[in-house]
């Protein structure tokens, strides 16, 4: 898609020239620096995950760790972790709230599963199709009270305000998307905003609560949390975009999940509204009644590619990477700032 | 049945015999006293409940509110006034405490039917019959980040640790009885440690909290968590005998209920263990097969009699409440005192 995704680092003016000399448009975005960064808290933080799944309640460690042995990216506590140590916080508390924060991830995930009955997560059974809706729903509740538990450790009340206040934002974008799903006359606006609450709010608090723990300054907080919310949108959008083959429309493992699922995401409500009244009432037919095989999934790819569906939906998330790499230019260089600012070029180039 | 349940304060010996007079055996005990002490501050925890329900997205406050506003007696709320209050506390965060407590019980509660599939609660329709269990979960979870944000607000690490301590036992209690549901071989421990995960702990710390606010010291503490423990293990089984009838058997509004769905509770483990093979193949097809019509249920009850099975419960449940008499011996005596004594023999009474 030449033209719409470009290099982030080429829209950096002035600076050192001879440092960006490696990041020209072209080159190969990797998340690889950001985890080799945080790699050594990470270790802990992922010890802390298998030490606080436990519970003499022999269920209760099987069923979560079905879901988080299932090798997620742990991208929300890579945030947390990064954004404390470019703030040079010093203590141990980081990892405390990182665990927490993909603790309430991955509590998200079981309960999603039993709302959208969903058969398959990352690519295993989902939970409640081995263990049942009643375990799904259970645990997840179980890893929520062990995440505030954890952050209570913290000790920070700042940070507990911070996590407190997005899980409840993020329970209201889950509601709010009941609203939308299989509704297509929801407007991008509607559905932009579902986005923010269902998974950027996370995403905001994880990278915030890092500079918190810091005791940076307030615009060290709120450069944090403008990152990691911008970061969200763009990661929701992308994920749509791929769940129809990026912008190369090539398959991929998750291709057509949402169209099996009749999900409304970003490129189906911008085909919708592009679409002649033929292609409006074949997109009712698969997403508001399930007609949805795979000969209507390549027609529905084909409409996606003749409306630029989808390079529009990258383009908006291209956008929020900006936002969110503008977000960071008050910090002065470190290997956190260019590792941070490659996850965002590294994400766009996944659907592309 | 008599001989079993007696007055709690017939066990005091000394102290004011003058006083004594009105609370022998024989007297109709009642909840008002410690209703009426705490109406106040319940004003407000009631205000606040309805505030903290609000959101822009329309169908939480309309799932929380059916609930919420279905006249449960926010007993556990109590707990938490009753117990700052006689703990000399004078600030304003027992209100917030208290309203946060109601909100994980609600969650629980909204959980929970969807958990046993249930089809009414507190005489009306369960939500996920008017919403659909994808809304329960959601708004369950909702409430419960509302509750964590009410506990921040409130300021006291200390009531953070105990009270997300406690969601994630209950958490662990409720998957617990999803092993011992329907199972006749649970043992009376099993049972007891299910009570004590996913009743009794919400208690306990709905009124440790109170003395914590109060800055009261440890023993204190340690007895309004006995108190509220030993209220809330006597409650469940108090309900469990109510479900057949209570002591005397006239059936109630909701006699039965345990029964239709399969629920495998006190009256039930000791009904089955002292029968003859005959009577352990009739709890099997009742409990484990859904033989459950109402001439079994009317079968049911009598066997609970020829066992004392209820009376028994109630024996227990009594035990429980001696021992939550007890550890509020150290306090002098007070309105308080008085009234969270009566309390837990009006709780007993209602099942005689």
């Amino acid at each position: 898609m030449p033209g719409v995704v470009v290099s982030l680092n080429d829209r950096k003016s002035g600076g050192k020239e001879g440092d960006d000399a490696t990041t020209q448009a072209g080159r190969k975005a990797s998340i690889q620096p950001l985890v080799d960064l945080v790699q050594p808290d990470m270790e802990r933080v992922n010890r802390m995950i298998v030490s606080r799944c436990g519970s003499e309640v022999e269920m209760i460690p099987e069923v979560a760790r079905h879901l988080i042995d299932s090798g997620g990216k742990r991208l929300r506590p890579m945030l947390t972790l990064a954004a404390a140590a470019m703030c040079g916080y010093r203590g141990d508390h980081h990892v405390t709230l990182a665990a927490s924060v993909e603790f309430m991830h991955t509590a998200t995930l079981l309960h999603d599963d039993v709302v959208d009955e969903s058969d398959r997560r990352r690519g295993k059974l989902a939970a409640r199709m081995v263990w049942g809706n009643q375990a799904s729903v259970l645990v997840g509740d179980f890893l929520l009270g062990q995440a505030f538990r954890m952050m209570v450790e913290a000790g920070s009340m700042h940070c507990l305000d911070v996590l407190s206040h997005a899980a409840t934002v993020i329970a209201e974008g889950e509601v709010m998307q009941l609203g939308t799903a299989q509704n297509l006359e929801t407007t991008q606006d509607e559905y932009m905003e579902v986005v923010r609450a269902k998974t950027a709010a996370l995403f905001a608090a994880a990278a915030e609560v890092g500079p918190i723990l810091a005791g940076a300054p307030k615009a060290a907080i709120s450069a944090f949390r403008s990152y990691g919310n911008n970061l969200g949108l763009a990661f929701q959008l992308i994920d749509d975009a791929l769940d129809y083959g990026g912008s190369s429309q090539t398959l991929g493992k998750n291709t057509g999940d949402d169209f099996r699922e009749g999900k409304v995401t970003l490129p189906v409500l911008l085909c919708y509204r592009r679409g002649n009244d033929k292609e409006r009432n074949f997109w009712r037919e698969a997403i508001e009644r399930g007609q949805n095989d795979d000969s209507r999934l390549e027609e529905a790819m084909r409409l996606m590619h003749e409306h630029n569906a989808l390079a529009d939906t990258l383009a908006r998330a291209q956008q929020f990477c900006e936002l969110a790499q503008d977000a960071l230019a008050m910090f002065g260089d470190s290997p956190h700032k260019q590792a941070l600012i490659e996850a965002l070029e590294y994400s766009l180039m996944r659907a592309n």
